[in-house]
């Protein structure tokens, strides 16, 4: 081996796009590995096999196989990543329905909800990978939504409002309990935004 | 082989005691087995090797293994089911209080937590297990909550209430998010609680 990256290209003609090209290839097959066998199952030799590569060039991009799970979950999870806008995106006393409508959106969606689900088995099955997730949500979607509230608890509120959504989520799309599972997803997000509403904003 | 049971003492002096001992050592180590392995990787096979009996014997007393996991997964979860007596017992008006204090009350103890856990991870890493708990959770859980509430919408309502309690749970002992994972557990009853009894009884 002349260095860590395995390509039919010749080495002088690599440019910084092919190694971008590469980074990202790598990244997308690190989803798709962690998201079918969970984090458990998934190696670093793995997902190097599945793209092609050495495994020296998966660790020199993303570092440990639980960096290359946060870099790949980050992605994953990005359209949720998006919620602290819904909650920016209008006055406070409404904040409870966009961010409930956003949320079901994610959910109903099969496109974006696959990804989702295979984080949360990832989460439920090891510390590490549950580890990875608390930080993501802590950083990019609970600190968020909770500095746009004006309460001093403000962090609790935002987590008990998720609470509520993730688990309507695991009841109607994990679990799929009768009757939350079918029913019309507006009456849902009619009975839920008042509680998400009343945990960010009440009292 | 003589007879499904392998056990060191003569046939002829088995008795009705021997077998439900029996049935209760398989029990107890299919308990185990799902609780360490997830519903995936355990079988009839291995259950079977750790009691000390024929695999024959573990399919006699308990069928498939769905229905040896669906045995296993009633007595891990009976903690959990004595919750409709906690709605029943006083009005209803305090229901919101009465049924978060229980849950949270079986989720604070390790002893009761633990295999809480081993079910949920096994629920949403197997569409079969998942379809196990489904049908546990309804017929003896919300079912059972919502024949004590007066509202056509009675089981919807049940769910919701549980949705938040189970996203809490989630969040508080999985994700270990905080300060949701840290706060004294009577503040997030405080906050529950009438979400719980909103959904169960309000307007």
């Amino acid at each position: 081996m002349t260095g860590p990256e395995v390509t039919s290209r010749r080495r002088g003609r690599r440019t910084r796009t092919e190694s971008a090209g590469t980074r990202d290839r790598i990244l997308t097959v690190a989803r798709e590995e962690f998201s079918e066998r969970g984090y458990d199952k998934t190696s670093v030799r793995g997902i190097a096999k599945a793209a092609g590569v050495d495994p020296a060039l998966v660790h020199h991009y993303f570092g440990t196989k639980e960096q290359i799970f946060a870099a790949a979950i980050e992605v994953a999870f990005a359209p949720a990543l998006n919620a602290p806008d819904a909650v920016a995106d209008g006055p406070l006393d409404g904040v409870g329905e966009r961010l409930t409508r956003f949320i079901f959106g994610v959910w109903e969606n099969p496109a974006t909800r696959t990804p989702l689900l295979a984080i949360l088995r990832s989460a439920v099955n090891n510390e590490t990978a549950a580890g990875v997730f608390r930080r993501l949500i802590a950083s990019q979607l609970m600190r968020r939504v909770a500095a746009q509230l004006d309460a001093p608890d403000s962090e609790l509120r935002a987590e008990l409002a998720a609470a509520q959504l993730v688990g309507c989520a695991m009841m109607r799309y994990v679990i799929k309990l009768e009757p939350l599972a079918s029913v019309d997803i507006e009456q849902v997000i009619a009975r839920v935004a008042p509680v998400v509403q009343g945990h960010l904003t009440g009292r």
